[in-house]
């Protein structure tokens, strides 16, 4: 079922109005992210369509791990700990180590890393506010970067990978 | 060259301040879009995958339509007025049209379109504010949705079909 709200970029209970603004984006690409996987079965999630490409199921993990290194640099957290650390690391590059290592698993898998890694973000959120978000450090280039850019960034990511799974998910679906 | 400010999402002078954070966004995914095909060859930007897909030259003509069409429906502007309006209205839908008629152009020819039609749409929001991005009609499945969702989702179908490009455009070098 839809969440409500999905398509309203505004305000959020529980946190300030542009950290609000941030999450109602990441909510609506996380649904539109989870709405192509979840039905998907294991050899389609391990579907590989040529040496170079990665795995739908790669590139979900890779979302996770984008998020969850974006939670240490930003947030001070240790986004690696814990049972899923290593398949994190693994696929914060994608490439080929992901393509060997992320691999075998159904859709649960992902979905409770994907969410495990979401929830510490939002509870991190909710005790931020919008002078945290526009703080700047030096960043890509040496180039100033604020925590909303930082933020837009890992759903950006999360949406350019999502344009992928799609071309994958047509292909991989006519695979069987 | 890098523009300034790249990495921040931040006000922008002319803008009002939810306006300009979204502006921020929308300038920093069209870099990244046109960092993907500025060197591209007609031959790599028409390149077919296979028979379903779309080439970059489609994409990127389908990418300025989707922002012309939220011009018609959010700020009141024919968006397909003009010399360009046939190849617009038919990169609108990707697929079996655009794949036969956007094709056989330069890398230039897409960067004026997108071009021009992100000029109109600066201007126009120059001349709104945070009350306009607010509000809200019915919209997809008879939801509500505000501007600011409607214009979010214009950069994140950019950035959707971005992945694709980056996808596409390391097999289309392949190919010469």
């Amino acid at each position: 079922m839809k969440p409500a709200n999905l398509y309203l970029i505004t305000d959020i209970s529980g946190y300030t109005p542009q950290i609000g603004r941030l999450v109602s984006m990441m909510n609506y690409v996380r649904w539109t992210t989870l709405d192509e996987v979840k039905d998907l079965n294991v050899k389609q999630l391990d579907y590989l369509h040529d040496a170079d490409s990665n795995s739908i199921g790669a590139l979900l993990m890779h979302i996770a791990a984008v998020e969850a290194s974006y939670q240490e640099s930003t947030l001070g957290l240790d986004g690696f700990r814990g049972r899923d650390s290593e398949e994190l690391r693994i696929a914060l590059d994608l490439g080929e180590r992901s393509r060997r290592k992320i691999k075998g698993h159904g859709v649960d898998h992902y979905l409770r890393i994907l969410q495990a890694v979401r929830s510490k973000t939002l509870e991190e959120f909710a005790s931020r506010d919008d002078t945290w978000l526009d703080k700047q450090t030096s960043f890509w280039d040496r180039r100033r970067a604020n925590n909303y850019f930082k933020w837009f960034h890992v759903f950006e990511d999360e949406l350019n990978h999502r344009g992928q799974i799609r071309w994958l998910r047509k292909r991989a679906l006519e695979q069987g």
